[in-house]
């Protein structure tokens, strides 16, 4: 595994020239004039993006961890049943952008790497990873954003002092959400391009 | 910086080559054996796979058009604000599979012309119109299909008699837009595929 991937981490290394001088033609073409692909700058700014999305989505939510006794207190005609369900919608938010942030962050970091060492991260394996990793983390975002987005019409609607309570924050956090989710979007179809185009 | 990290992008010194040559060599073998592309009959199985499941959750749908007066008449302690924002996500959710049905009809159509001429849909601006096409609708169906989910997951926590009501068909309509959805990503998956590797 190590000694496979190695040529493509280590580029100055001739590597055996059966196949590689065949790929390199399409790659010289079509690689240099994408930018946002793993291992260049706009990757990396589009890798903080969505760190710093799903970050201050987190943190939104995080901050009103006393949102069930105040929904109970101020809400008196919503049931038990319906205030513990819109709360187990709220953790699969949490749980969904903090996988989202991780997973931002350490891309971010890889692509950091690859900037300051001049590496490149063309590896096919790598890419389908980065692919799987981006497909499955924005999947989850975007449902969690959808179903949070429905809660909230559903809050906004019915609670009418909707601007003096956590409501706000529980919109900010969606829409963050959404906004990550936007983020990720071009990363994914970047390496899923850049893996069908080899 | 563009020629620094050039050789990174190029570890080998590739004579140059007649590429018109090597891109048809992968382009033939690829395009073959892909089945689910358009044109090709598992293709046309998953059109019909995604329209199918698509009208059957919007006919779930469109058969409790009684679905306000019900929920009122049942559930008092719901406030009119809440049933109706109830209600808009479900039209919200009607309107995505009728745009679902009706993309997947059509494409399903165009399959069962490619098969019987025997054409070829293989050109390069009508898979990207597929391409997108399948990208919006399958998003939208998503979404609708989470949103409704949400609604779902607390109706159903809320109230007890769930299995007497309209919630069981609520449900199966969420699930059969999911199962859609299901159905179109393969076709934008294998679609955006064929447009990358040519």
């Amino acid at each position: 595994m190590m000694s496979r991937s190695q040529p493509a981490v280590h580029p100055l290394e001739v590597p055996p020239l059966t196949d590689a001088a065949e790929n390199a033609v399409p790659m010289r073409v079509r690689m240099k004039d994408i930018q946002g692909m793993p291992g260049t700058p706009a990757g990396l700014a589009l890798r903080v993006c969505q760190f710093v999305f799903a970050a201050v989505s987190l943190c939104v939510m995080a901050t009103t961890n006393d949102f069930p006794s105040v929904t109970a207190f101020r809400y008196p005609h919503l049931s038990p049943p319906l205030i513990s369900s819109i709360l187990s919608l709220n953790r699969y938010l949490v749980a969904a952008v903090i996988l989202q942030s991780l997973w931002s962050l350490s891309l971010a970091i890889v692509d950091v790497y690859a900037l300051l060492v001049k590496r490149c991260l063309r590896n096919s394996r790598v890419i389908s990873l980065f692919t799987m990793g981006d497909g499955i983390t924005s999947t989850l975002t975007f449902a969690a954003a959808c179903a949070s987005a429905g809660i909230t019409v559903l809050i906004g609607n019915d609670f009418n002092n909707c601007a003096q309570n956590h409501c706000t924050r529980f919109e900010t956090a969606t829409a963050m959400a959404f906004m990550s989710w936007f983020a990720v979007s071009p990363s994914f179809f970047l390496n899923f391009w850049s893996l069908a185009s080899r």
